[in-house]
């Protein structure tokens, strides 16, 4: 039995620690926009941290507001007897430093300026998301995740929280991800920001002091990750050759693929801020804990003490199966305890987001273990 | 023995009867600029043509002006001794319509208003293209083709020629090509599109009214074509996440696929005019022998009457081997002579255009066997 988590409300919890960033600027205090579900135990034992990807945020389950709305990002799996079963495990989800819903980002005000950040926000790495992780971790009295757990830049994440804080990191779930960036990867991300930075909106980043926004390069850039995030086999059932939807404006637009790409592109250049989404593509693309290939993967994940999960997705072309499958070799030449599954799916990269039967299963086998783990049934 | 073609030169041929379109315009008249390399016979019999992709044009071979330039985009496999033997074959070679090298496109002059096309340009499909070139042939005196040959939308001409003309046409080398686009093909059509159209300098393809050129949005979607020209592993090989060279500009660039990148981009759209880019990728996508599915692709094999050739390469993702597949199980089915080869490159969709053993030999053997059909030694 499965349930909804209802109404939740996220907090925004202050930080007044300067922050040192790994590429060399630093943050005089910021704030997490955070979201928990389900109850912290006595000993503090069962939280999960759930990490988000390029675009996702602090909503990863329940609605906002009404279950009318749009539910979090990860709601199929959080909640009331689901893979994160929030009647076992304190959730917690927050949206990353550089963010554009809520958390300090380039929309924030510089409290030493007195102005937005905007360009001149901090780069940021995901080294720095997993400090920042750390003092959340620090302000609700959690020592000890009992898993941390993500797709794709949050799978990153879980795997940078393995190395970086071993002894804090119970479990790790990396789903849909890369131990690091290849040159395919790296130069769709350029061309994503290349869109954004050649809208004459943009103004080098500056476009809140012009009141306008880069929508066009915005969307762009979110059509171009869009293509990237669904396989070729998915987009063929969904769209074919087949002509666009009457109902939609359909200027100059020939087939129905055309249609909800520019769609797509749209609806996010209303929500998603230029400034972060530069920054999120820049964080991928730097994440790399072998510090180009200077120490080898096996070497770097010696010192992890939790289990993994890796998961992968068979048309997933954006982080293929062989990603994860460096990942797992790696843990395997490290003598760590993973365990890897490659799922049929006809999804894409997207699939670590959709609902499917075998996923659900694999992955709350595996919670369902890390419960057991901390003297729990199952 | 191979040799250099040496200094070729194009010509420029009028045709005053008008074309009627298949999209529904019309050219009152127009102009083809044509390469033509090696003698024909005098009875005609040894003219191959060869057809362009989207941003190629009638230099095929030999060299413009002196050695010391770039040679034409197919040099290493036309020429005395090459795959396409030009003391065996004439080799003639078009800018297509609507292109922008010389053949009747939206820069040229419309005759019915004094004033170039631009915009107004009508829309040319692979069809109009083969009607066309066949016009070309007449003009040549050239009755029947040995063979007709291509590389991607190259290779969809030389499958139309063979279903519109199955009299005029020996045999018919389809290389890296596909029988209609997928939804993922259009969609990356779509942002190519999107990034010339959204470039404030495109001015509804009215660049030319204000002295100016969309070079950026150009620039943008070369950078996006490129990326799906290339293999994952053809750019993991040549760039990995290696650091700029810093003999090049690198302003705002971490990676040196980026810088590359860019650099393709800008030389691309100081040379490539935007309207026939539009043009070409719309061709692309509508280029569809089974009418939406109306008619099997086998029935529309049915009455080709030449031998083909089929070529695929591993890491094409762009066309992938199994959308050569689909072509040769459809002329299979319709009991046509069909030769296949799905040939191992780390290239991507660019091996089509790439010096390789293996593919100069197979594509060697078939055209020896287009000659000894005509009654040639070999």
């Amino acid at each position: 039995m499965t349930a909804s988590l209802g109404v939740v409300t996220p907090e925004l919890i202050p930080f007044e620690t300067p922050l040192t960033l790994e590429r060399g600027g630093y943050l005089p205090r910021y704030d997490l926009m955070v979201e928990t579900y389900g109850t912290l135990d006595a000993h503090k034992s069962n939280a999960v941290l759930v990490c988000h990807a390029l675009s996702g945020d602090h909503h990863a389950a329940g609605y906002h507001e009404s279950e009318s709305n749009k539910p979090g990002w990860w709601n199929h799996y959080i909640g009331p007897g689901k893979s994160i079963d929030t009647d076992r495990f304190f959730v917690v989800s927050l949206n990353n430093l550089g963010g554009c819903s809520g958390s300090t980002g380039p929309l924030s005000i510089n409290p030493e300026t007195g102005k937005a950040y905007g360009p001149s926000f901090p780069e940021v790495t995901v080294l720095d998301w997993v400090h920042a992780q750390a003092r959340l971790a620090d302000h609700l009295g959690i020592e000890k995740f009992a898993a941390i757990v993500g797709g794709s830049l949050g799978g990153m994440q879980a795997l940078q929280w393995s190395i970086t804080y071993p002894e804090r990191v119970g479990a790790a779930a990396i789903i849909a991800a890369a131990p690091r960036l290849t040159a395919q990867n790296i130069a769709f991300n350029e061309v994503a920001r290349q869109a954004i930075m050649r809208d004459p909106n943009f103004f080098d980043g500056d476009y809140a002091d012009h009141d306008v926004i880069p929508a066009s390069g915005v969307g762009l850039a979110r059509m171009v990750g869009h293509i990237t995030y669904l396989s070729d086999v998915s987009m063929g059932e969904k769209f074919g050759r087949s002509l666009p939807r009457e109902d939609r404006d359909a200027e100059g637009v020939n087939f129905a693929v055309e249609q909800y790409l520019r769609y797509q592109g749209e609806q996010f250049s209303g929500r998603f801020d230029a400034n972060t989404y530069i920054l999120m593509t820049r964080a991928l693309d730097y994440f790399d804990p072998t510090l180009n290939e200077s120490i080898p993967l096996p070497e770097v994940l010696s010192t992890t003490q939790c289990k993994f999960l890796v998961l992968s997705f068979t048309t997933d072309w954006r982080f293929s199966p062989s990603r994860s499958e460096e990942i797992v070799d790696a843990l395997i030449q490290a003598g760590k305890p993973v365990s890897y599954t490659r799922l049929e799916s006809a999804h894409g990269h997207d699939a670590f987001l959709i609902p499917d039967a075998t996923y659900e299963r694999i992955f709350k086998a595996f919670m369902d273990r890390v419960h057991q783990d901390l003297g729990g049934n199952v």
